[in-house]
Protein backbone atom coordinates (compact mmCIF):
# COMPACT_ATOMS: atom_id res chain seq x y z
CA UNK A 1 0.00 0.00 0.00
CA UNK A 2 1.44 3.59 -1.22
CA UNK A 3 2.33 5.86 1.80
CA UNK A 4 0.11 8.50 0.10
CA UNK A 5 -3.53 8.57 -1.54
CA UNK A 6 -2.25 8.03 -5.24
CA UNK A 7 -4.09 7.17 -8.35
CA UNK A 8 -4.11 3.63 -8.43
CA UNK A 9 -3.92 3.11 -11.85
CA UNK A 10 -0.86 3.89 -12.49
CA UNK A 11 2.12 1.64 -11.13
CA UNK A 12 5.77 2.79 -9.99
CA UNK A 13 7.09 6.47 -10.72
CA UNK A 14 3.99 6.99 -12.96
CA UNK A 15 1.40 7.02 -9.93
CA UNK A 16 3.70 10.17 -8.80
CA UNK A 17 3.87 11.86 -11.63
CA UNK A 18 0.05 12.11 -11.77
CA UNK A 19 -0.11 12.97 -8.06
CA UNK A 20 2.28 15.98 -8.45
CA UNK A 21 2.67 16.90 -12.10
CA UNK A 22 4.75 20.08 -11.09
CA UNK A 23 7.31 18.01 -10.08
CA UNK A 24 6.74 15.10 -12.68
CA UNK A 25 7.33 18.47 -15.35
CA UNK A 26 11.79 18.28 -14.28
CA UNK A 27 12.25 14.76 -13.41
CA UNK A 28 10.99 13.46 -16.96
CA UNK A 29 12.73 16.30 -18.78
CA UNK A 30 15.95 15.20 -16.75
CA UNK A 31 15.45 11.03 -17.64
CA UNK A 32 14.48 11.98 -21.33
CA UNK A 33 17.84 13.62 -21.39
CA UNK A 34 20.21 11.37 -19.42
CA UNK A 35 18.49 8.32 -21.21
CA UNK A 36 16.62 9.00 -24.20
CA UNK A 37 17.76 12.16 -26.13
CA UNK A 38 20.52 11.65 -28.67
CA UNK A 39 24.21 11.30 -27.10
CA UNK A 40 28.05 12.08 -28.24
CA UNK A 41 29.31 8.73 -28.32
CA UNK A 42 26.87 6.37 -25.38
CA UNK A 43 24.00 4.31 -26.74
CA UNK A 44 20.65 4.69 -25.29
CA UNK A 45 20.84 0.76 -24.83
CA UNK A 46 24.03 1.29 -22.63
CA UNK A 47 22.44 4.53 -20.70
CA UNK A 48 19.47 2.31 -19.90
CA UNK A 49 21.85 -0.51 -18.53
CA UNK A 50 23.30 2.25 -16.01
CA UNK A 51 20.13 3.25 -15.03
CA UNK A 52 18.89 -0.96 -14.39
CA UNK A 53 22.23 -2.04 -12.77
CA UNK A 54 21.95 1.00 -10.16
CA UNK A 55 18.30 0.52 -9.58
CA UNK A 56 19.35 -3.14 -9.28
CA UNK A 57 21.79 -2.27 -6.34
CA UNK A 58 19.35 -0.20 -4.77
CA UNK A 59 16.67 -3.01 -4.69
CA UNK A 60 14.25 -1.19 -6.46
CA UNK A 61 11.63 -4.01 -8.39
CA UNK A 62 9.56 -1.46 -10.36
CA UNK A 63 12.86 0.95 -11.76
CA UNK A 64 15.19 -2.16 -11.92
CA UNK A 65 12.17 -4.07 -14.19
CA UNK A 66 11.29 -1.02 -16.29
CA UNK A 67 14.74 0.25 -16.96
CA UNK A 68 15.79 -3.55 -17.96
CA UNK A 69 12.77 -3.49 -20.58
CA UNK A 70 13.47 -0.31 -21.95
CA UNK A 71 17.37 -1.59 -22.30
CA UNK A 72 15.75 -4.83 -23.60
CA UNK A 73 14.31 -3.34 -26.34
CA UNK A 74 16.66 -0.51 -27.66
CA UNK A 75 19.59 -3.31 -27.46
CA UNK A 76 17.16 -6.01 -28.78
CA UNK A 77 18.93 -8.68 -25.92
CA UNK A 78 17.07 -9.90 -22.86
CA UNK A 79 20.11 -12.01 -22.39
CA UNK A 80 22.69 -9.09 -21.54
CA UNK A 81 20.30 -7.11 -19.36
CA UNK A 82 20.28 -10.49 -17.26
CA UNK A 83 24.25 -10.63 -17.44
CA UNK A 84 24.62 -6.89 -16.18
CA UNK A 85 21.92 -6.85 -13.60
CA UNK A 86 23.65 -10.08 -12.36
CA UNK A 87 27.28 -9.26 -12.68
CA UNK A 88 28.54 -6.72 -15.36
CA UNK A 89 32.22 -7.94 -14.79
CA UNK A 90 31.33 -10.84 -16.74
CA UNK A 91 28.41 -9.72 -18.89
CA UNK A 92 28.81 -9.39 -23.18
CA UNK A 93 29.57 -5.29 -22.93
CA UNK A 94 32.83 -3.50 -23.70
CA UNK A 95 35.42 -3.21 -21.49
CA UNK A 96 34.88 0.83 -21.44
CA UNK A 97 31.14 0.49 -20.39
CA UNK A 98 32.56 -2.43 -17.44
CA UNK A 99 34.48 0.74 -16.45
CA UNK A 100 32.32 3.33 -15.99
CA UNK A 101 29.16 0.55 -14.33
CA UNK A 102 32.43 0.38 -11.90
CA UNK A 103 32.15 4.30 -11.37
CA UNK A 104 28.27 3.92 -11.08
CA UNK A 105 28.63 1.34 -8.33
CA UNK A 106 31.12 3.81 -5.92
CA UNK A 107 28.13 6.56 -6.71
CA UNK A 108 25.53 3.97 -5.29
CA UNK A 109 27.20 3.60 -2.55
CA UNK A 110 27.86 7.64 -2.03
CA UNK A 111 29.89 10.23 -3.76
CA UNK A 112 32.98 10.36 -2.01
CA UNK A 113 33.92 6.33 -2.86
CA UNK A 114 34.36 7.19 -6.29
CA UNK A 115 37.92 7.34 -6.75
CA UNK A 116 40.94 8.62 -8.64
CA UNK A 117 41.69 4.79 -9.31
CA UNK A 118 38.23 4.05 -10.91
CA UNK A 119 38.49 7.15 -13.24
CA UNK A 120 41.97 7.11 -14.59
CA UNK A 121 40.48 3.02 -15.04
CA UNK A 122 37.58 4.23 -17.58
CA UNK A 123 39.64 6.87 -19.15
CA UNK A 124 42.12 4.11 -19.70
CA UNK A 125 39.36 2.03 -21.65
CA UNK A 126 39.08 5.40 -23.86
CA UNK A 127 36.28 6.59 -21.27
CA UNK A 128 35.52 10.72 -22.42
CA UNK A 129 35.04 13.47 -19.55
CA UNK A 130 31.38 13.91 -20.58
CA UNK A 131 30.60 9.58 -20.60
CA UNK A 132 32.08 9.74 -17.23
CA UNK A 133 29.93 12.77 -15.92
CA UNK A 134 27.06 11.54 -17.48
CA UNK A 135 27.28 8.36 -15.80
CA UNK A 136 27.55 9.64 -12.47
CA UNK A 137 24.60 11.96 -13.03
CA UNK A 138 22.65 8.52 -14.14
CA UNK A 139 23.91 6.51 -11.37
CA UNK A 140 23.36 9.59 -8.83
CA UNK A 141 19.88 10.16 -10.74
CA UNK A 142 18.85 6.60 -10.20
CA UNK A 143 19.55 7.09 -6.33
CA UNK A 144 17.21 9.56 -6.53
CA UNK A 145 14.42 8.04 -8.38
CA UNK A 146 14.35 4.97 -6.45
CA UNK A 147 14.28 6.02 -3.27
CA UNK A 148 11.61 8.07 -4.58
CA UNK A 149 9.40 5.27 -5.92
CA UNK A 150 10.26 2.85 -2.66
CA UNK A 151 10.31 5.64 -0.06
CA UNK A 152 6.57 6.53 -0.77
CA UNK A 153 5.72 2.78 -1.26
CA UNK A 154 4.22 2.71 -4.56
CA UNK A 155 2.98 -0.34 -6.16
CA UNK A 156 4.90 -2.46 -8.46
CA UNK A 157 3.45 -4.84 -10.66
CA UNK A 158 4.62 -8.62 -10.71
CA UNK A 159 3.40 -9.47 -14.48
CA UNK A 160 6.83 -9.31 -16.90
CA UNK A 161 4.42 -8.71 -19.77
CA UNK A 162 3.24 -5.71 -18.00
CA UNK A 163 7.08 -4.09 -17.37
CA UNK A 164 7.46 -5.46 -21.34
CA UNK A 165 4.99 -3.05 -22.61
CA UNK A 166 5.74 -0.47 -21.05
CA UNK A 167 9.20 -0.40 -21.83
CA UNK A 168 8.45 -1.03 -25.81
CA UNK A 169 6.51 2.47 -25.45
CA UNK A 170 8.99 3.88 -23.42
CA UNK A 171 12.18 2.81 -25.90
CA UNK A 172 10.15 3.90 -28.72
CA UNK A 173 8.94 7.13 -27.40
CA UNK A 174 10.77 8.13 -24.59
CA UNK A 175 9.35 10.13 -21.25
CA UNK A 176 7.54 12.76 -22.16
CA UNK A 177 4.20 10.68 -23.50
CA UNK A 178 1.59 10.02 -21.53
CA UNK A 179 1.56 6.39 -19.69
CA UNK A 180 -0.76 3.01 -20.22
CA UNK A 181 -3.43 2.48 -17.48
CA UNK A 182 -3.52 -0.68 -16.19
CA UNK A 183 -6.36 -2.01 -15.35
CA UNK A 184 -6.76 -4.94 -13.01
CA UNK A 185 -4.18 -3.76 -10.48
CA UNK A 186 -3.91 -5.44 -7.59
CA UNK A 187 -4.70 -2.06 -6.12
CA UNK A 188 -8.03 -1.48 -7.30
CA UNK B 1 41.05 18.43 -7.77
CA UNK B 2 38.07 17.44 -9.35
CA UNK B 3 37.85 13.91 -11.73
CA UNK B 4 37.13 15.62 -14.83
CA UNK B 5 37.84 19.14 -16.36
CA UNK B 6 35.66 21.44 -15.03
CA UNK B 7 35.90 25.60 -15.51
CA UNK B 8 37.64 26.63 -12.28
CA UNK B 9 35.68 30.04 -11.66
CA UNK B 10 32.69 27.61 -10.08
CA UNK B 11 31.97 26.00 -7.12
CA UNK B 12 30.32 22.82 -6.40
CA UNK B 13 27.51 21.46 -8.91
CA UNK B 14 27.87 25.16 -10.38
CA UNK B 15 31.37 24.05 -11.76
CA UNK B 16 28.84 20.84 -13.40
CA UNK B 17 26.24 23.10 -14.81
CA UNK B 18 28.83 25.09 -16.86
CA UNK B 19 30.45 21.81 -18.26
CA UNK B 20 26.70 20.03 -19.09
CA UNK B 21 23.96 22.42 -19.97
CA UNK B 22 22.09 20.12 -21.57
CA UNK B 23 21.86 18.08 -17.79
CA UNK B 24 21.74 21.57 -15.76
CA UNK B 25 18.33 22.74 -16.92
CA UNK B 26 16.04 20.09 -15.73
CA UNK B 27 18.50 19.82 -12.60
CA UNK B 28 17.49 23.95 -12.07
CA UNK B 29 13.94 23.44 -12.36
CA UNK B 30 13.84 20.86 -10.40
CA UNK B 31 15.11 21.92 -7.50
CA UNK B 32 13.37 25.58 -8.55
CA UNK B 33 9.91 23.44 -8.18
CA UNK B 34 11.27 21.19 -4.83
CA UNK B 35 12.69 24.39 -2.78
CA UNK B 36 11.62 28.16 -4.51
CA UNK B 37 8.12 28.38 -5.79
CA UNK B 38 5.27 29.30 -3.55
CA UNK B 39 4.24 25.66 -1.94
CA UNK B 40 0.74 25.26 0.00
CA UNK B 41 2.23 24.70 3.28
CA UNK B 42 5.82 24.29 3.65
CA UNK B 43 7.76 27.45 3.59
CA UNK B 44 11.10 28.03 1.64
CA UNK B 45 13.04 28.35 4.79
CA UNK B 46 11.58 24.71 5.84
CA UNK B 47 12.15 22.99 2.81
CA UNK B 48 15.87 24.23 2.73
CA UNK B 49 16.26 22.92 5.89
CA UNK B 50 14.99 19.20 4.64
CA UNK B 51 17.59 19.74 2.30
CA UNK B 52 20.28 21.02 4.69
CA UNK B 53 20.02 18.18 6.88
CA UNK B 54 19.90 15.80 4.18
CA UNK B 55 23.10 16.92 2.68
CA UNK B 56 24.54 17.41 5.92
CA UNK B 57 23.93 13.71 6.55
CA UNK B 58 25.75 12.46 3.34
CA UNK B 59 28.69 14.62 4.18
CA UNK B 60 28.58 16.99 1.35
CA UNK B 61 30.25 20.16 2.47
CA UNK B 62 29.39 22.24 -0.63
CA UNK B 63 25.91 21.30 -0.75
CA UNK B 64 25.08 21.22 3.19
CA UNK B 65 26.92 24.97 3.87
CA UNK B 66 25.39 26.50 0.48
CA UNK B 67 21.53 25.33 1.18
CA UNK B 68 22.32 25.89 5.05
CA UNK B 69 23.05 29.55 3.71
CA UNK B 70 20.48 29.71 1.86
CA UNK B 71 17.93 28.65 4.84
CA UNK B 72 19.19 31.87 7.17
CA UNK B 73 18.90 33.83 4.87
CA UNK B 74 14.59 32.52 4.44
CA UNK B 75 14.14 32.18 8.05
CA UNK B 76 16.51 35.12 9.13
CA UNK B 77 18.03 32.87 11.81
CA UNK B 78 21.16 31.14 11.75
CA UNK B 79 20.92 29.36 15.13
CA UNK B 80 18.04 27.30 13.82
CA UNK B 81 20.36 26.03 10.87
CA UNK B 82 22.95 24.74 12.96
CA UNK B 83 20.22 23.19 15.80
CA UNK B 84 19.23 21.17 12.45
CA UNK B 85 22.07 20.45 11.38
CA UNK B 86 23.45 19.31 14.82
CA UNK B 87 20.49 17.32 15.88
CA UNK B 88 16.65 18.42 14.86
CA UNK B 89 14.63 16.11 17.95
CA UNK B 90 16.04 19.02 19.96
CA UNK B 91 16.03 22.38 17.28
CA UNK B 92 13.66 25.15 17.69
CA UNK B 93 11.39 24.12 14.82
CA UNK B 94 7.32 22.76 14.78
CA UNK B 95 6.75 18.92 15.48
CA UNK B 96 5.20 18.79 12.10
CA UNK B 97 8.68 19.66 10.89
CA UNK B 98 11.21 17.26 13.20
CA UNK B 99 8.46 14.11 11.88
CA UNK B 100 9.25 15.41 8.39
CA UNK B 101 13.00 15.20 9.18
CA UNK B 102 12.67 11.66 10.25
CA UNK B 103 10.87 10.87 7.11
CA UNK B 104 13.94 12.28 5.34
CA UNK B 105 16.75 10.31 7.30
CA UNK B 106 15.20 6.95 6.04
CA UNK B 107 14.92 8.06 2.73
CA UNK B 108 19.14 9.06 2.98
CA UNK B 109 19.63 5.80 4.44
CA UNK B 110 17.36 3.93 1.28
CA UNK B 111 13.74 4.00 0.23
CA UNK B 112 11.97 0.67 1.70
CA UNK B 113 13.96 2.53 5.48
CA UNK B 114 10.76 4.52 4.92
CA UNK B 115 8.08 2.85 7.53
CA UNK B 116 4.04 3.69 7.74
CA UNK B 117 4.90 4.42 11.37
CA UNK B 118 7.11 6.80 10.26
CA UNK B 119 4.67 8.52 7.90
CA UNK B 120 1.78 7.86 10.87
CA UNK B 121 4.01 9.99 13.49
CA UNK B 122 3.83 12.82 10.70
CA UNK B 123 0.37 12.89 9.26
CA UNK B 124 -0.49 12.81 13.63
CA UNK B 125 1.39 16.09 13.39
CA UNK B 126 -1.16 17.89 11.04
CA UNK B 127 1.33 16.46 7.77
CA UNK B 128 -0.73 16.49 4.66
CA UNK B 129 0.42 14.02 1.61
CA UNK B 130 1.62 16.48 -0.41
CA UNK B 131 4.12 17.40 2.57
CA UNK B 132 5.20 13.41 3.09
CA UNK B 133 5.19 13.13 -0.74
CA UNK B 134 7.79 16.76 -1.05
CA UNK B 135 10.01 15.45 2.08
CA UNK B 136 10.31 12.30 0.71
CA UNK B 137 11.01 13.82 -3.10
CA UNK B 138 13.79 16.84 -1.63
CA UNK B 139 15.43 14.09 0.77
CA UNK B 140 15.46 11.53 -2.60
CA UNK B 141 17.01 14.82 -4.51
CA UNK B 142 19.46 15.48 -2.18
CA UNK B 143 20.33 11.88 -2.05
CA UNK B 144 21.38 12.63 -6.01
CA UNK B 145 22.38 15.89 -5.80
CA UNK B 146 25.39 15.29 -2.94
CA UNK B 147 26.37 11.86 -5.33
CA UNK B 148 26.59 14.42 -8.17
CA UNK B 149 28.91 17.19 -6.16
CA UNK B 150 31.09 14.68 -4.25
CA UNK B 151 30.95 11.87 -7.05
CA UNK B 152 32.87 14.40 -9.47
CA UNK B 153 35.07 15.39 -6.60
CA UNK B 154 34.32 19.40 -7.43
CA UNK B 155 35.66 22.21 -5.85
CA UNK B 156 34.26 22.67 -2.49
CA UNK B 157 35.35 26.49 -0.92
CA UNK B 158 36.29 27.01 2.71
CA UNK B 159 35.66 30.64 3.20
CA UNK B 160 32.11 31.11 4.96
CA UNK B 161 31.70 34.68 3.15
CA UNK B 162 31.49 32.94 -0.18
CA UNK B 163 28.61 30.79 0.31
CA UNK B 164 26.81 33.32 2.55
CA UNK B 165 27.25 35.73 -0.46
CA UNK B 166 25.85 32.70 -2.55
CA UNK B 167 23.06 32.30 -0.03
CA UNK B 168 21.66 35.44 -0.12
CA UNK B 169 21.76 35.74 -4.03
CA UNK B 170 19.66 32.11 -4.43
CA UNK B 171 17.11 33.16 -1.27
CA UNK B 172 16.23 36.31 -3.07
CA UNK B 173 16.68 35.26 -6.68
CA UNK B 174 15.83 31.39 -6.52
CA UNK B 175 17.81 28.82 -8.72
CA UNK B 176 17.36 29.95 -12.06
CA UNK B 177 19.44 32.69 -12.52
CA UNK B 178 23.68 32.78 -13.10
CA UNK B 179 26.09 32.43 -10.42
CA UNK B 180 28.71 34.37 -9.48
CA UNK B 181 32.26 34.12 -10.84
CA UNK B 182 34.75 33.42 -7.59
CA UNK B 183 38.07 34.77 -8.62
CA UNK B 184 41.15 33.58 -6.28
CA UNK B 185 39.60 30.24 -6.35
CA UNK B 186 42.49 27.69 -4.98
CA UNK B 187 42.21 25.96 -8.78
CA UNK B 188 42.65 28.82 -10.57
Amino acid sequence: MPHIDLPKEYPGIRSLFEFRPQTAAPLNALVQTLLHNPHPTLSQGERELIATYVSSLNHCKYCATIHGAIAKHHLHNENVVQQVKSNPETASISNKLKALLRIAVHVQLGGKEVSTTDVEAAQKEGATDIEIHDTVLIAAAFCMFNRYVDGLATWAPDDPEVYDRMGKQRAEEGYLTPPFKIQNGPLK
